[in-house]
């Protein structure tokens, strides 16, 4: 295994930063079957996925910072619903692309505001099902969750060509790929 | 099971056409630890996935296109060299991603310039492995093929993390997500 990385804000923020020009690149101005398309019953296409990312913004990572900093382990966390965007489905593509980076850029303006020290990453707090966790892996966490998600964007929108790409799909791992849902 | 997609070439070009923007969006200026990291021996970091995508609009997607239209089946197409990325290893990051943007640039012009009808998307050719394929499979296969690396980009980097996350691994599908490499 290659050496993995230290958790560190100032690369933390260089990922989160990105993550709106990067689906914003990746979606805005698609046809509709590479944004509607999912991958069957019950499965998210691309509204869905801004959706829950703004969510997110909205009621999550901030909002979990803010109770280590102020609360520690005493509080837990709210549940991050992930059902909740069903609010946003009125809206057109670029729109949730617009809120997402709105959101995106007040949250990080509001982190960076807090000048965090690197003492205060090893703050804990209390997730409602893993227990005891550190601001840093929920900062960490909060990136991954970005990734997450543009890996399931490129592989929702392959799907729609599974049929398509004939023989080769034996050669392009993202159609090998059966999605990783939470528990 | 949702109802799959047929070809068009108009969506195939609208992916292909994103794709220097979305890694541009994703890459560009990012620290070393998330475009140096790998997922450990013998695997891939950002260079290597770049250079591979680079080999491919030099070597692969227009000169098949070409063999499909003027030799048909008649002629197998060279075979894929995915370890001829060797030669972009010098380079910066910026610069590869400077020259995938401009060669897919001058590939797509270069499609858009054979003005391809409908008929001539059923053509067939023969892959040196996969036997016959059809000028519509390829052109599949150019743009989920650049999917599959944006997948890929997305779990090396949240390999990085895999540490600094803490107990939320449980719930973040990219974690969870093996590769899928071509047999």
């Amino acid at each position: 295994m290659a050496n993995l990385t230290e958790f560190s804000l100032a690369d933390a923020i260089t990922v989160l930063t990105r993550t709106p020009a990067t689906l914003n690149a990746l979606l805005r101005g698609l046809p509709d079957i590479w944004v509607s398309g999912n991958e069957g019953k019950d499965t998210w296409n691309a509204f869905v996925i801004l959706g829950h990312l703004i969510v997110g913004e909205r009621t999550d990572w901030m909002p979990r910072v803010r109770i280590i900093l102020e609360n520690g382990e005493a509080r837990a966390f709210d549940p991050f619903d992930r059902f909740a965007q069903k609010e946003s489905q009125d809206k057109s593509l670029e729109q949730l692309l617009d809120d997402f980076a709105r959101l995106r850029k007040e949250n990080l303006a509001a982190l960076q505001a807090l000048n965090l020290q690197p003492e205060d990453l090893t703050r804990r707090g209390r997730h409602p099902a893993l227990g005891v966790v550190t601001l840093s892996e929920l900062l960490a966490t909060w990136a991954v969750h970005d990734l997450t998600h543009v890996h399931q964007l490129s592989r929702v929108m392959a799907h729609q060509y599974r049929d398509a790409v004939g023989p080769w799909s034996v050669y392009l791992g993202v159609l090998k790929c059966a999605g990783h849902s939470a528990p």
